[in-house]
């Protein structure tokens, strides 16, 4: 089985999205600045950027795959990402509510898990093979693999902006150990890499 | 007048002590790992530990010097840092109770203010002169400076372990924007300096 990886970028307080999140605003007020690094960045970040991408496959949460909504999405909800989604490999989201897969262009695949985190872990280890699988976020759905223990490594991008707010990583972790790999500054981001288990 | 600096050590979760402080447990449950990496790390860290102190002037919260009390300190109290503390300079500690200054070996005299925060900074910019001086915590105090925008350089020393709760820096600063200086990882600590303003 591959490595279990976790790329998330947060604020310096912690906050993976700001505060006040809805629809209209799923990151939060201020959360769309989490972000900038991986659009204003250039170059300098290439490797970063890279490594939130090209795993085997994904778990995410349901709101990370879409707009808080009751009992489902409506058909025409196909992702926040396009019709060519950049993880060309199987999502599995985690949802409360069964339906039935949402194929994209370019080798990605939404699936739809009722079973829990654990269900999904089996579905994304199974799907990824020998490569690495990535779980995609938000922070509750980090949260709670951190809880399990289910993460390798856990790639932390931190945005220079105090949100002072909001949706906060760890929140339901509980505690955690972690060992520090490295650390790298840019003026727009700074990437910090633990190991955990 | 000299740049004003702050140190402080985190978790990753972003809380500078633990649940549950008391004057038994003042750094919280959990909260005394936070500073392994000052005791345990070696040479590896004498420039981080040195550029906490050696600074003209120091300010810090009522609950960093003492332990939770009503009607100001006991009589005997002189700190946590017994009769040399590391300061070797004047400490101005933020508090609602005026006392008489405790004068220490080797240069440190606390200095209790009752004026508030802007007082307490003029007091110091005023002994260190032409020398940094420091806000040296806690995360309630640090916060006030943040807010204030009277912080030039952020240190955050960052522990790898998450507390799950506790005192959290900025809980009460509101939104900081701040620029990444440089990033440095050990196997106990992260080093990341941020300038502000």
């Amino acid at each position: 089985m591959g490595m279990v990886t976790c790329d998330i970028t947060v604020s310096v307080d912690g906050c993976a999205a700001g505060p006040g999140q809805s629809a209209e605003e799923p990151l939060g007020r201020g959360g769309e600045s989490l972000h900038r690094w991986q659009f204003e960045g250039g170059g300098e970040h290439t490797a970063e950027v890279a490594g939130i991408l090209g795993h085997g496959a994904y778990i995410m949460g349901r709101n990370m795959f879409g707009p808080p909504r009751v009992g489902g999405f409506d058909e025409p909800w196909r992702g926040w990402w396009g019709e060519e989604p950049p993880y060309r490999a199987p999502v599995f989201v985690l949802t409360h509510t069964a339906q039935e897969p949402v194929e994209m262009a370019g080798g990605t695949t939404f699936h739809f898990v009722t079973g829990g985190p654990q269900a999904a872990f089996e579905l994304a280890r199974d799907a990824a093979g020998e490569r690495t699988f990535a779980i995609a976020g938000g922070a509750s759905t980090v949260d709670q693999f951190l809880a399990a223990g289910l993460i390798d490594e856990l790639r932390l991008h931190i945005a220079p902006i105090v949100l002072g707010g909001g949706e906060r990583l760890f929140a339901a972790s509980g505690p955690v150990v972690l060992t520090p790999v490295s650390a790298r500054a840019t003026p727009l981001v700074t990437h910090v890499t633990y190991r955990l288990g």
